[in-house]
């Protein structure tokens, strides 16, 4: 099991496709010139072979463990996040002023990807400090970020996000945690919290976390809640970690995968904590962080969809078994083997392709602050997040099977690729409120910015019509039945987007997948990605007509049976 | 968690939809009436719930393990096999001649369903013993049927099947195992077998293993395979387990799931072993017993799917949380949620259909030696195979989603249904292995047993246009590009219909499932039935439009890209 970094991949499609170009035409990216974006891609994907990789199979065995109220981690961990830290990886995209690199959401986000990949339980925790620091870059007051961006960015510390409580669940408004002002510009914080990835470690010197909690008096639902954060230990005179906060690690779940990362359940009686934004702001502190976090999380499908990928493919290569059609006496020469590592690939790309649309729309926004650019990163940023976990998932079972029985035991690791990446599709949002988002508040422009994505696929299908008309052909027509399924969709009550948002999102995602497709191959005519693009285009892509017509089903028939009937 | 055994539903299918009726008209199955398997169904779904299934998690949180070469089984096993035994469920379909019960493969099909709902790695012991039992009956001797038939119908010892080897795989015809004559009617056995499932136990007095292996001087390939009755002890004069066999465990494989069934690597070393029909009759005899095992094992993803089913609805019908539009205050009335709830019950309803029309062929295929119900349980056997455990798979991964973060908890169970249920699309033959059968062997009849399943689904959806035009239609048309489709396969080499094996094997379970769903709405209008049935044909049903695309797609995509393209 050797992951080999996909740089290439990334590199044809910053070049070719999701155009990273007019991202460093900006002021504000304008660093990240091709030489060191290559130099950057090159650098880490190093890292993620050689020192993060290695340590997958550490987290599964050894997981995790809660030690007299500490976090004791898995074998190697400490060695591979000081590397990630001392690359300065987790800092990456963070603002040169304190230290980080400044780094496009578009180059971050492969980079994430590839660490992902190489070990998603460990990856999850410079993924969560990257959070915190967006989170208080664009909220926290000047004192709280002149101390604690520069250790967050250096990985010194480490960030947490505080959301879910066990009576709430995704209804964050639910949420009954505490915060009391004591008077002295701190507030005495007092609940708890569960899901907490990352919610302590035994290699960084604090950790801080960003805690969702009502002021005494605050609003009913999601207007009374402010943000908090509460370090572990509080910083002494000098900006260190000093004494400890009144919070503690209650338990660790015991989960299906993602074993290295100890998912904690948080206890905080009366610890002190500083609100980060305005009073009853805390939502939309979240929501603006959100958007680069689900983003995150759509790329660790992505990750962990090429890692069972390549996993998958080195035992194709390998393993001899039974007379096959190919000459390579491996069962990669079984129609069926090959069937499963083409899809396996095709989707792969097609939900990376995505992502990188949904990093460089998240890019514009913040170096140029177009409105237009802003509405597509909030209109992609669901469909990365639900289509590339989805990818994941998928991709990582049919890793399973591509090994048959060998697929089953745990020793291969293919297994591992399918319980780590299970959770991705259910955390920050889960693929169902991912697509109820899409219908709902991503479709309030009136489909607008829907409408400027599927002028843009069938454009350039038009273009492309001269050199693969077929192709070309079917992504337009796929193009043109999602643009009137989306206005059929706005015209309907909630509840019946609802009932079919789900389906409606991976159409969408399938249509995307076929544009970026169609690209590549007209990039690449004759080689690799055509075939691909071949592939993709003419067996995955048709899913998206019943798809469609699951998305137009209308709310009847899924509130048909009475809850009694359910329960008969 | 609590399991429910399903019983009208079994009820309604064989009353209706499967036809129990032409079985029981027979004379083999006359005492099978519908008083009798009424009875049956209650006894043994008591038996499942009130005893199996509390096994469930104990399996998991405790494996099977190997101490000294002898394998300790999960807390409660031995007391849950002893039910089961006791209750007569070993034999329940064997020759009441040397005790079983001689129900038909129907009523059996639905006990076997249960139990695997109940607690998957437990009724693997019994199904394994089974297909033993099946074989012994129709191959072996009359002295071998007369020692060993009432042991193991009794369930006082225990059967498996040994076909697998670590360089052969799927590709039995690869196997080395060596079995010489010892000139006095017995053989020496000796080689190494992997994947055996309940290779050993703590709760039999013997473990009898039917060992597929070469005699000297044999042709190479299957034709030179033998099938021998390999017991753990070897009998005594009373026909009692006595002295050891030359036999061992020597390893438990450390599995995703099923962790309460012993997968054991054995080694015989010269091992006393008896023929069992003819000497290169061994894959012959095999083939005999792989309709019903295979059956049984689609069986066993629908009984996971069933369960994975009740304990996500049970969650959702409990869960309060956020504002919805129905009136219950709990999950359910999220129009995902219901979706999400809808698409397991439909589908798991379709895939145990399926399962049982294929059992209704395979006792008519017993009692009337008729060619065309022979061929119609050829047919449908790897549809039932392979979609049932598709949807065991899918389903299960849905209840997880429905459970939110809680799912990728271990506490909750729902993790559990996924993780065991993972290896039935790969054991007994992966589902890609299925799907080739489906579109070579079993298409041998130039589609003739096709072409009558799609007459009946055409003539009974005429019948249904009067009660239901809509969906009548729907399924009509369903049926007739399947045909197309199917004349379209016959029409090409193999390797073409390879490459569409699988999605072609799904566009099929999908017409049955949408025949099944009209004939259910059929009878049942108004209720339950119809409502579950609209959903299907409305959302579920249109896949089978792209899948059929997928089908016909041909080969060139699949094998567009080179071994070293891959690679690269």
């Amino acid at each position: 099991m050797t992951y080999r970094a996909p740089v290439d991949d990334y590199t044809f499609l910053f070049d070719h496709i999701v155009g990273l170009g007019q991202v460093t035409a900006t002021d504000r990216f304008a660093e990240a010139t091709p030489d060191v974006t290559s130099a950057i891609l090159t650098e880490a994907g190093k890292l993620c072979e050689d020192v993060v990789a290695p340590l997958q199979r550490n987290g599964d065995l050894h997981p995790a463990r809660l030690e007299n109220g500490v976090v004791r981690t898995s074998p190697g961990y400490a060695e591979g996040y000081k590397a990630i830290a001392e690359g300065g990886w987790v800092g990456m995209a963070a603002n040169p002023e304190y230290g980080g690199m400044g780094l496009p959401m578009t180059v971050t986000s492969a980079v994430n990807e590839m660490m992902s990949a190489a070990c998603l339980s460990l990856q999850l925790a410079p993924l969560m400090s990257q959070g915190q620091i967006e989170a208080l870059e664009h909220h926290a007051s000047d004192a709280i970020k002149d101390l604690y961006l520069p250790k967050l960015i250096s990985g010194e510390w480490s960030g947490t996000m505080n959301l879910t409580e066990p009576q709430a669940g995704s209804d964050v408004g639910a949420l009954t945690s505490k915060a009391e002002d004591n008077g002295d510009g701190t507030y005495a914080v007092s609940g708890q919290k569960i899901y907490i990835s990352w919610g302590d470690n035994d290699f960084t010197d604090n950790v801080c976390h960003l805690v969702l909690a009502r002021t005494p008096g605050a609003p009913a639902g999601t207007k009374g809640i402010s943000l908090f954060l509460v370090p572990r230990n509080l910083p002494d005179e000098n900006g260190n970690a000093g004494v400890a906060n009144s919070l503690k690690v209650v338990s660790l779940e015991h989960k299906m995968g993602l074993h290295g990362s100890p998912t904690c359940v948080m206890q905080y009686d009366g610890a002190t904590g500083w609100m980060v934004g305005a009073e009853g702001g805390g939502m939309a502190a979240m929501f603006t962080m959100m958007n680069n976090a689900r983003l995150g999380v759509g790329g660790q499908g992505v990750g962990v969809a090429e890692g069972a990928y390549q996993h998958a493919l080195g035992y194709a290569l390998d393993r001899k078994q039974g007379k096959t059609e190919g000459e390579t006496g491996t069962i990669i020469d079984h129609a069926d083997v090959r069937r499963m590592l083409m899809t396996m690939r095709a989707e792969t790309y097609a939900a990376r392709g995505i992502a990188l649309m949904c990093a460089v729309a998240i890019d514009m926004t913040t170096a140029t602050d177009d409105p237009r650019w802003k509405s597509r990163a909030a209109l992609l940023t669901p469909i990365a997040k639900a289509f590339g976990t989805d990818i994941g998932n998928e991709v990582a079972n049919m890793g399973i099977q591509v090994h048959g029985g060998m697929g089953f035991v745990e020793e291969t690791g293919a297994a591992q690729y399918a319980r780590d990446v299970r959770v991705t599709t259910i955390y920050e949002g889960t693929n169902g409120i991912q697509a109820m988002d899409l219908v709902a508040r991503k479709m309030m422009d009136g489909g607008e910015a829907a409408g400027l994505i599927f002028d843009e696929i069938e454009s350039a299908a038009e273009a492309a019509r001269a050199t693969f008309p077929k192709m070309a052909e079917t992504v337009w027509q796929a193009s043109e039945s999602l643009r009137e399924t989306t206005e059929w969709m706005i015209s309907q009550n909630h509840r019946v987007r609802f009932a079919g948002a789900v389906p409606y999102l991976r159409a969408f995602a399938r249509v995307l997948g076929g544009h970026i497709h169609l690209q590549s191959a007209l990039n690449d005519q004759g080689g690799a990605h055509e075939k691909v693009a071949r592939f993709y285009i003419q067996r995955l892509l048709p899913e998206h007509d019943s798809l469609l017509a699951q998305a137009q089903a209308g709310d009847y028939d899924v509130y048909a049976l009475t809850p009694e009937e359910f329960a008969a």
